[in-house]
């Protein structure tokens, strides 16, 4: 019999989880210095968070992780994207009443959808993203997207673009969306089931389709820019003169609609244009949200607006721009065990260390003097420590600095003071603080 | 219609972040002193590597999310532990095969299981565990207990106390399990339902009953430590030895048996004897398994040890000692916009500090100077910079550290040396530099 991860998961092995590491804690410090906090939600929601009233998403319709335990009649799914959960959480916990709204958050973390897995789609993926909730501001859509931008920037991503465009408000969508209609009318019996679906859902998204996108009644569809009303379009132009303001680079794309049907005004995509991402190319995408707070029972002018970035995707667009997201960590020293009968003492020696803040390991397998060298190579130790029988007669321990071979015999209590010697020259005191546990 | 979390599970807001920032910090230290790294299994499995064979635990028998999408045939389980994942990964990527054995593994995560509810156990809970697979050395035991231990005790936690105890080898345990069997077999019959079961499954787990404890036939039950061979009996000194070497302190509790079925030799559990824990006491624990790794295809040689950590329960033993985790964060600075037509020139200033790693906001909302600075005053923001349309027009602005209203106006331009210039006296530039992402 074989164990195997279940179809479209993974392991983050060891060797692996540094890339991981480097990007939550960028997207810790990011968040922190836009002075957006964190928030986390249960892994599985009732489904109605989720499967919401006449809902055209592909999403919501086929991709949901969703059962019902035996003996019980509710029906949970495992979350298939973060916003949903977030304003639920915003409504529940009555965050709306909060004195300084609007509540900038951000959420890190797996959501899980049962789509057909290809590179840069997993069924369960690492999301993170940000929803700012109960305030509209062209500012703040701007601010949303800068966050975003000045990560991936700072991960030293290159080959990225903006592509944004505007759904304007419910009247001027009103108004697009019968005109959509109007001009889809004769066709509709020809196009897709998901078209003909969407066609009485929510015609915008027939823009979105992938089958029916070279049809000639696709090629000259109604612009959205035609029927936005004053209040619209001078939403719009604030949030690109904002954009504008902050130098981040943008072009308009007056087909972006994304594939949520909450969105209102503001809609984005970025995109990466590295030829080695292929169909799967969208790092992070969003939009602004009008009715989703009141949806769940909120007060009705709570707007909010909100991205999420797949990581795993980031880390392909990473690749593709041969961007090394991390170095593996090296130890700072390894005792190397002569003798199992001084096994004790070496452990006392490495908890020490250890309780130092130096990253220490040791045998545990009573190998050869040769092969536990080895591992010092192999782990790339900063300092090895020989410890025998003889060692612990005398009380003190020779510790090697093995760049360059340099020795220091140390007594056996003074192995921190020791350590501490011969690698102060390395960091500042205040680096070496920061490094340690107390 | 009313949106609430499922139940058994719950939001962290981001006014509680702090406290599970904190902790996931400091095991991310503890880790990477003691040189244990990060593993990330899926959160759902295959059913079977949660229900092996014969196992008699409750976790496995009742308390599984377990589920099979419409049209598919394969069963799910989201994983109610930790340790069936990591041991069958290391066997999927063949990590035995590693040159420098044992892999010193770690996990922090979700786990699932549908109990019912009560302070201290959710459904939906954080687990840090560790892994040590592929070694037999009972300095391994005696580390991964004084990496839990050291942990908590760097919390601040004191009214804790280790409980250890042996299963001893495969013959141990079987001389024992009979003897078991022999004792309960004249009253089985009058024992609980799950006692029944386990009589047949695993007769060691009738120790832990909750329903039988009082009987008179748990009063003079065989005793494990009759049935040790030498071995078994050498290995649990060697463990004991090592405790005592390192100062922690312990109880052997001849009782003590675990709820899994998988361990072998030593088992133990570190509790809280704080009397606001009450019957969810216990804050990790773990023990030795042998056939673990041989269950899911590796080698029959692979002996690991392991524990895990409820994180709700440890932050619960923290607050019943009294123990806070975590200040709420404050902000660098506050911009306090005058106008709406300075808006976009504010958000430079903003983005500008941000990008220095200044944590900065502002307020998008166009209210009042009055109510921006009962926002300045809440966030503890240290500096507030007040904007209006003539200090744009002069090209200047005013820093205000709110400390000591000391006030320093600089140009637009040069508005993060202001904030170097004010506030570098608080750390030195080491320090500072941590904080900051290019």
């Amino acid at each position: 019999m074989s164990y195997q991860v279940p179809k479209g998961t993974q392991d983050i092995l060891p060797s692996e989880i540094g890339k991981w590491h480097r990007l939550e804690e960028l997207i810790r410090q990011f968040c922190y210095v836009y002075n957006y906090k964190e928030i986390r939600t249960p892994i599985f929601e009732h489904t109605n968070v989720f499967k919401r009233g006449n809902d055209s998403s592909d999403m919501v319709n086929k991709e949901m992780y969703t059962f019902q335990l035996e003996n019980s009649a509710t029906s949970l799914t495992l979350r298939p994207e973060g916003t949903a959960g977030v304003a639920r959480a915003f409504v529940e916990h009555k965050l709306y009443g909060n004195a300084d709204l609007p509540m900038k958050m951000y959420y890190v973390g797996p959501q899980f959808r049962h789509e057909r897995p290809q590179k840069g789609r997993m069924r369960i993926f690492n999301q993170f993203g940000v929803e700012v909730i109960g305030a509209k501001s062209a500012m703040l859509d701007v601010e949303a997207i800068a966050l975003g931008w000045s990560f991936v920037s700072a991960l030293g991503l290159q080959d990225m673009k903006v592509l944004i465009n505007t759904l304007g408000d419910d009247a001027s969508r009103a108004a697009y969306r019968k005109a959509l209609k109007e001009h889809f009318k004769a066709d509709i019996d020809t196009m897709c089931a998901d078209c003909k679906r969407r066609y009485e859902q929510n015609p915008l998204r027939i823009l979105d389709c992938k089958v029916d996108k070279d049809k000639d009644i696709m090629k000259n569809v109604p612009r959205m820019a035609d029927y936005l009303n004053e209040e619209s379009k001078a939403y719009f132009d604030e949030v690109l003169a904002g954009l504008d303001a902050l130098g981040i680079p943008y072009e308009v794309d007056d087909r972006l609609v994304r594939g949520l049907d909450y969105y209102t005004h503001t809609v984005f995509e970025v995109v990466s244009v590295n030829k080695e991402m292929g169909a799967q190319s969208t790092v992070f995408a969003g939009g602004r949200y009008d009715g989703l707070v009141e949806y769940f029972g909120g007060p009705t002018s709570m707007s909010g607006i909100g991205w999420a970035m797949g990581l795993e995707r980031l880390i392909l667009a990473c690749e593709a721009e041969g961007i090394e997201l991390a170095d593996e960590e090296s130890l700072d020293a390894y005792v190397v065990c002569l003798s199992s009968s001084v096994r004790k003492q070496v452990l006392q020696l490495v908890t020490q260390l250890r309780a130092a803040g130096y990253s220490t390991d040791t045998d545990y397998l009573d190998r050869s003097f040769k092969a536990q060298f080895k591992t010092v190579a192999r782990t790339r130790a900063k300092a090895a420590i020989v410890v025998g029988e003889d060692d612990i007669e005398k009380g003190s321990v020779t510790i090697k600095r093995v760049a360059d071979q340099k020795k220091l015999e140390v007594k056996l209590e003074d192995i921190v003071e020791g350590m501490d010697t011969l690698f102060q020259e390395e960091a500042c005191s205040c680096h070496e603080e920061g490094s340690k546990h107390e």
